[in-house]
């Protein structure tokens, strides 16, 4: 039970009709809940537990391959505040973007669509061609040409089919947004002007969290590329409040690679709108091993600088260096292996401490967005010291030396 | 609440010491629980809501990054039966073996233990980094002269020592057995000579299968390597059994790649012991691209046998090329991206069914132990047609051309 409005002129859009934008003007669609019928299935482990709180007719067969659930760990690490981990790592195809694809290919069925289109350099193109594959529907995968083959190797493996374009991943979603709505395509993109429907997905997280908690939390640090999934997280505890579950909403952070912090800047700036923050973007698409998190703008930036300003939220940047020394600490420290883009969450959490805005009272959660496995080339640099034997003379000796005293 | 003792002279164990093997006559360990005291904590979506049945003491804190409680999925490819994926890939480090190494590194810190070892090729070694770092305690990986570079580097991110052995994984079990005990480390290798206390992890993979179903399936159908996680499933499913809460144990297959197909022989020749399987182990080491279940001799083969002749199971070969048609359909028509290992499930249901032991009204559950992207090696092949760019004249007419009728 949910209904569809646009977030500019409130005009309401029928549910059964396949659009991503208001047909009266343009603007972005939203979605209502009838919050008389909420309910949370407990005995469901998936994030479809929340099912009352998603955008998808009572009738309709989710496409699910067990998303959501995943576990919410105390750190080990003491960075100075009570830290908890959200490890979004722990989802089928290795990131949160599971969540939004879910839901737009539980959507895209629905909607009886045969082919999914999506512009990805990583995380929401594998989850695209997982759930694509789990609905039986065909999936074309946009990349950028910089896209390693290593990377898209799994996409053929899920059976999607895989475009270059010349350019960089926004360049790609400016093709889809062109040339792929003339030709009347189904985009599963992850920003709402691209598909509403996905963004609901990531609000489960907020959901989750203060499932696990028992209460909210004073801060959830979120690394952001688009902004989509801080604005669904700011949004879904903001329902958790007008449902009367929850007091408060938490402080949100957003942290993003220091070469492309569009939040930071557009902050600076007094920028609010989308189209300010595209004017604003560079010419040339930012170089980071942060690849989650690179584009020349935030594709929801403008809804991500709303969630920020409604949370009192700060935006932060961070560095390679500073991005790789937090994959280390959350692996050797956690025993999570996160990707570059995700080891942000680490410096940002410090930079909250350090700046006085969370101390050791404070409950922050920080989200760890996707595995490193499936990005192992930024690792090189750890490959020192893989050539060692065991010495065939007295290993005992050399077995026993090992052990930390 | 546990107790330990002997499998062969019925020993009982001091469950506070550090044994891996009877004291008495060398003989292999097992556990005995309180069956009144069993209770299922439905709250908790990790494994350890089985914790009654696992051998940890009633004050000890568990080891653990939220493993286990994993997808049970229908699946789409209709292969002649009710067939189910229970899909470990969802696990914090990719596989199965979290289950094991959250026991044996809960153990070992409640021991006191500040180092512990592993001998690993993959999954296992993982595993063991992972729940090291997540219980503060430092990690050493043996691993074969074989292991690429690749599949030991987030070995070092997770903050492990990784050493190399002459020889094969097997070597590395060797060394550890000998010189490693003579040292008087810690292993945590996944066999019961090495390790009791981790075999009873996969025990929880049978209870969350008949959770999920409500009913024991008709067939589970397993990848072995060394055969301790068939036999624990067997164990979990016998355990339902004398718990009064299902009325039959399923019938199990292994699946074990064509070049080592150790079981096969070993029903074959009338083998039954680990001694006769070690005698009867080629002098190479196997060639296969199904490494996580290349071994000379299963290590718990024994008991593997002992699950497949109590269960009324069989033991299945798969070849590479249908290893990598497994991998292939899994991610095509499932959207689960596995690993070579994993893949050889697929032909094994269907040889299952051809055979005539699993018809349509069966159910079958087949175990995807890990997942792909820990492996990307092994898909080289499938990287033709993967430079080749949208057009920049007309691109929407080749993006309509795309859409699948």
């Amino acid at each position: 039970m949910f209904t569809v409005a646009c977030l500019a002129c409130q005009f309401a859009v029928d549910t059964t009709r396949d659009l991503r934008a208001c047909p009266s003007c343009g603007g972005p669609l939203g979605f209502g809940y009838d919050k008389a019928l909420v309910s949370f299935a407990h005995e469901d482990p998936s994030m479809w537990r929340f099912r009352s709180l998603l955008p998808v007719g009572s009738g309709t067969e989710a496409v699910t391959l067990g998303e959501g659930g995943t576990p919410l760990t105390r750190a080990r690490l003491d960075l100075g505040c009570q830290l908890y981990w959200k490890n979004e790592t722990v989802n089928p195809s290795g990131s949160h973007k599971d969540r939004a694809m879910s839901v737009a290919l539980t959507r895209a069925r629905a909607l009886g669509i045969s082919t999914v289109f999506v512009a990805s350099a990583g995380s929401t193109g594998l989850a695209a061609a997982s759930y694509a594959a789990a609905a039986g529907l065909r999936c074309v995968v946009l990349v950028g040409e910089e896209a390693s083959v290593a990377r898209l190797l799994p996409l053929r493996v899920l059976g999607s089919d895989v475009y270059r374009v010349h350019g960089s991943v926004d360049d790609a979603l400016d093709l889809l947004e062109n040339a792929g709505w003339a030709a009347g395509i189904h985009d599963v993109s992850t920003r709402r002007a691209s598909n509403p429907y996905q963004a609901e997905g990531p609000k489960t997280i907020a959901y989750e969290i203060f499932a696990s908690l028992g209460r909210v939390p004073d801060w959830v640090v979120i690394p952001v590329g688009g902004g989509g999934t801080l604005a669904a997280a700011a949004r879904g505890f903001a329902e958790l409040v007008e449902l009367g579950m929850a007091d408060r909403i938490p402080r949100l952070a957003a942290v993003q690679p220091s070469v492309c912090a569009t939040l930071v800047v557009a902050r600076e700036r007094g920028i609010h709108s989308d189209a300010e923050m595209r004017a604003a973007a560079p010419a040339e698409r930012p170089v980071t091993i942060q690849i989650k998190l690179a584009h020349t703008y935030a594709p929801d930036g403008a809804e991500a600088l709303e969630a920020l300003d409604r949370t009192r939220g700060v935006a932060l940047a961070a560095t390679d260096a500073e991005a790789i020394d937090g994959v280390r600490r959350l692996g050797a420290s956690e025993g999570i292996f996160a990707e570059p883009s995700s080891g942000v969450v680490v410096p940002a959490v410090e930079q909250l401490v350090r700046d006085g805005l969370a101390g050791p009272d404070d409950l922050v959660v920080g989200l760890v967005c996707g595995n490193g496995f499936r990005e192992t080339e930024s690792l090189a640099g750890e490959s020192r010291t893989l050539d060692v034997f065991v010495p065939s003379v007295d290993p005992s000796a050399f077995l026993r030396s090992l052990v930390r005293p």
